[in-house]
């Protein structure tokens, strides 16, 4: 089939990597945003007013309402135009959280957002998807074309060169994945913390119980989102004597100040993976993501 | 079939207004907004943890993508729990005015999110839906229960109340319905104006030819979004001599600095539908929402 890849213009870099490691053709999604918030989009067609049989839409989701409703426009006018294969590279991907009602009545968010991702594409590739009670993204994103992929090992070779006697510490139990991945590539000492979480930003840590006075310590983590667990790391380990704290993440989500929260708790460097465009980018995907998506291509 | 109105906190008011006119019993959707605008919803269950087979929705589409968000995931969740008709009450239905491609390869989004929420919901209730080139509801909603109400007879009775002797002025060839409607009904004077829209915010407006000055003008319009047309038309009002100008609509969306706009510009009064929850609601919508829901109820 013929392929085109769709980006949006916030993304543009990344997206154009991606495109250039898979020798795709890429083109920008016209955006444009009315006084109420209501989006206008517009699809790139050639000189015969026409969609490739096959697309590639590249677009995260971060700022995940609006872009859902991005991508359920984008997918229903690419198919009302021809398309016959939609392919969804996000390399952030939205609601996988609430894979359960943790009260009665709650909406299981992962359930109704993997369905409606299923059903616009025909294929999905993101990154780290922050899946708890779940094991495969193929249980919250019923698709069989349905590739995750990690940041750890992308995360793990910056580290080599930056920090070669780092101690890679995880903020909470659930970082043990990506700490391992990183740790056992390149022989990195590693341990996680535990984590007691009492609301969306309060949140008491336990330190793990190894040799850290001195040392030069990474933090690791799949998200930085409020920055309020990577900060309080960050200042128990100071306070334990450690050398020096930098973080590293797949997705910089960074929201409202959590970038100033985390540099006011005595981190120095951040780094992050291009999967959420952001300052912070020192590592980039496409290298990975080209590799998932040659093979689901038509 | 048993029933339940639902409804969000920042719409409280008007939802409970439709329950009490339809002797419905009503209840909250529990709704929380992460750090990432990533939301978590919950459903009312009863003390067996059901929910009735037929839930009423009430919600309106101001701030569209978030609340479309809001609409998937409530829905489905619904259905997961059993629920087996689902009305929605949108007083404020959004992307209905992107109705063809005005360019190649525009979305036409008024026929995707029509579609969606066709799938979604079994019946549809909505108050001046800003139509252009579709003549119905039904064609954009394609729901054999798809209910159009207008504002304007409400608003109509206010006017009448408050400026017996008003001339009604619709700010745009398109508003003709509106001040048709409200002016057969109470016989005021009315015309509309022309408009000529360069841009979002560049609007250039001719008066309509009939005498003016020293009136009392009310003018009339289903919804007021930046308010520029408004602020322009009024501006010019003034200029031509008229006494006073005051505004009615259906649809106080009023984005941004839209209200300070208009009151800038000399408008005295704003009266609008409770469709969109607004300091300037002067009109309740309830009644006319139940005579239009009743007949759906099973």
């Amino acid at each position: 089939m013929q392929s085109l890849l769709l980006y949006f213009d916030d993304e543009r870099a990344a997206a154009l990597r991606l495109a250039a490691a898979c020798g795709l053709e890429a083109a920008a999604i016209e955006r444009h945003r009315f006084p109420d918030d209501e989006l206008r989009l517009r699809l790139p067609l050639d000189s015969a007013a026409r969609l490739p049989e096959q697309l590639v839409i590249y677009r995260g989701l971060d700022h995940p309402n609006e872009r859902l409703v991005e991508l359920l426009l984008l997918a229903g006018e690419a198919r009302a135009l021809g398309a016959r294969r939609l392919l969804l590279v996000s390399p952030y991907l939205a609601y996988m959280r609430q894979d359960i009602a943790f009260n009665p009545g709650e909406v299981v968010s992962q359930r109704i957002i993997g369905r409606f991702l299923a059903e616009h594409f025909d294929g999905l590739i993101t990154v780290d998807p922050h899946l708890h009670r779940v094991a495969s993204l193929n249980e919250a994103v019923p698709l069989a074309d349905a590739v995750t992929l990690s940041g750890a090992p992308a995360l793990a070779e910056l580290i080599a060169r930056q920090r070669p006697q780092a101690v890679l510490i995880g903020p909470d139990a659930e970082s043990v994945q990506w700490i391992e991945v990183a740790a056992g590539s390149h022989g990195f000492a590693h341990g996680v913390c535990q984590k007691v979480r009492h609301g969306d930003r309060d949140v008491t840590i336990e330190l793990p119980d190894m040799p850290l006075a001195g040392r030069q310590v990474v933090l690791l983590d799949d998200i930085a989102s409020s920055g309020h667990t990577l900060a309080q790391a960050c200042r128990q380990l100071l306070a334990a004597g450690v050398r020096s704290v930098d973080v590293a993440v797949t997705h910089a989500l960074f929201a409202g100040d959590a970038l100033e929260t985390i540099r006011a708790a005595g981190v120095e460097q951040v780094w992050s993976t291009d999967c959420i465009a952001h300052p912070s980018n020192a590592v980039y995907m496409a290298p990975y993501l080209a590799a998932a998506l040659k093979p689901l291509l038509r």
